[in-house]
């Protein structure tokens, strides 16, 4: 059921079995298994999330590589609304640890915003990251770009950058070095840092051994038409000519509700977990780009299965065994 | 590209990166990240697998519940192709390791068979389980229930079957147990052993204590209509009153092609592998069901993720750095 400001009361009088943090791929795919799997749970999404910005979803088995992650996102959650699970939109502030159950704080509403707390026995953390973009005063221009000419992710997108003129944008020099991967796909890469890094020397020779130029200059405007890139303009009035593009400039993780629950195996902003996505918190799981290993759909979606199944077991065997009573005492 | 008896030349003078044995959910995954990764692959697809069975893929992330297992796998093959992906029709009989490549043994036709052999640097394997049904003089009869009201999957279909009477068919007494899981979707479980299995005394005192009768006598026919069950009759003339049931029977495991390949560590017929889905042989990677794990499309479509990352990365490493040649001497 659809949550909202108007009708939280019934969500905040019950023990869900699961809170899941995040409706993105991992977290829907978890509630979609919960419930099939007979376990409640309330999945709160802030909106606006990494999958829903991928223009096309190319490598996702089962869907045409031309959908929209949008679409994915829309399916899966009429997918698990029609299952019974809840859905509210809002975010998440806090989760605290009450010993048996977690306390999960959300904000509800841009305005006049609600603050209600939530229980569960489990909690999953499903709520992924959002990609650095570079900062220009006009983001339109960047918004134009991003997710169509201008990619975040390597795994995803190299294929379409193929030997393609393109520009790489970083923020540190360390992130220069994914010039030496992006290179597999196109040798043509013009490396920006937008006046963000300082670069070495050492640095320098590797680029110029490359034949990488690199650019320290900020960037003005990205140029082109119909989110087709066709070059990119510094403010020192360098116009470099590019029809693709990568930016490699971090992510941020959107983790600060756990930051507060104790003993948690943190690997820089990734959690640590086993292979059933289990963190070092016995009843906390994380699912996709929070948790540690490649940042897909695909992968994701196959966390989402994986927590949901361990905690089914785990609450499965911890319940007493139904049995046939009518049958019971009779002649089997 | 789709390669037949006619057009194999092509194939058999050629060294894949990649040869993908099966092409189910974990095969075509594999092939479109291969794809995508610029690597050359050749999926070898037997048909009839068992995603393929699947009336309604009820779990996956992305599609509607009601959409068919070959519908994914349609879908999937048309994405692998539009990759450049060659696909054949064919069984591999034999995987061999000559040292640097694989040589991969296909049979291909049912009448007049050929036997290409062809080369590959990797091999996944991800050509699955097919899962034993009740063999009854008239089969046609167990396929009009199987894959829609009766079920070979608890996790997939556990649901479906929630606190309707159901039939357990069993072919030998550890798989019994399966009633106590299955009591978390319906405690109205009645057990057939199809007459393919002794059952000792201590199990049949835990089916008492449950209220679960037990059916020894083979079974003459599933009864109901337009797929949907409603009941057993036994050999003994006895019916049996359910609407749902279970197979529980094991698997076969399409993995004879891999015994004569030395020191792979398998787990009974899976195949245990790293958390890239490599096997003890470094070249030699297993997905979805083969391996050890969940047998979900979910798990499969993400192993296949994984798989072709891991190789990709390997391939990449050892390959020589591409320049941007008429860059270089001039000033960066």
């Amino acid at each position: 059921m659809k949550l909202s400001s108007k009708n939280l009361e019934v969500a905040l009088n019950k023990t869900y079995d699961v809170i899941v943090a995040g409706g993105g791929a991992g977290g829907l795919s978890a509630a979609i298994y919960l419930a099939r799997y007979g376990l409640s749970c309330l999945v709160v999404e802030k909106g606006k999330g990494r999958s829903f910005w991928m223009q096309d979803l190319r490598n996702y088995l089962g869907l045409a590589p031309t959908t929209p992650g949008r679409d994915l996102l829309q399916q899966g959650l009429e997918h698990a609304l029609s299952l019974g699970v809840d859905y509210l939109r809002g975010f998440v502030e806090e989760a605290r640890d009450e010993g048996d159950l977690f306390a999960v704080k959300v904000k509800v509403g841009k305005a006049n915003s609600l603050y209600p707390i939530f229980h569960s026995k489990y909690l999953i953390a499903a709520t992924g990251i959002i990609d650095h973009l570079p900062q220009l005063p006009d983001m339109q221009n960047v918004y134009d770009y991003a997710g169509y000419s201008l990619h975040v992710c390597l795994i995803c997108d190299g294929y379409e950058m193929r030997d393609q003129k393109a520009v790489l944008i970083v923020n540190s020099e360390s992130q220069i070095n994914t010039a030496f991967v992006l290179n597999w796909f196109t040798p043509y890469i013009s490396v920006l840092t937008h006046g963000l890094c300082s670069v070495g020397p050492a640095m320098r020779e590797k680029l110029a051994e490359h034949g990488y130029p690199l650019y320290e200059a900020p960037i003005r405007r990205f140029c082109g038409e119909n989110h087709q890139l066709s070059g990119v303009e510094l403010e020192d009035g360098t116009h470099i000519e590019a029809t693709t593009g990568l930016v490699a400039m971090g992510s941020r993780y959107h983790n600060a509700y756990l930051k507060g629950i104790p003993d948690l195996n943190w690997q820089g902003e990734n959690l640590l977990t086993d292979e059933w996505c289990r963190t070092s918190h016995p009843r906390l799981f994380a699912l996709g780009d929070l948790k540690q290993g490649l940042n897909q759909v695909s992968i994701a979606v196959a966390d989402g299965t994986l927590a949901a199944t361990a905690i089914w077991r785990e609450i499965r065997r911890a319940a007493p065994p139904r049995k046939w009573v009518e049958r019971l005492g009779s002649p089997a």
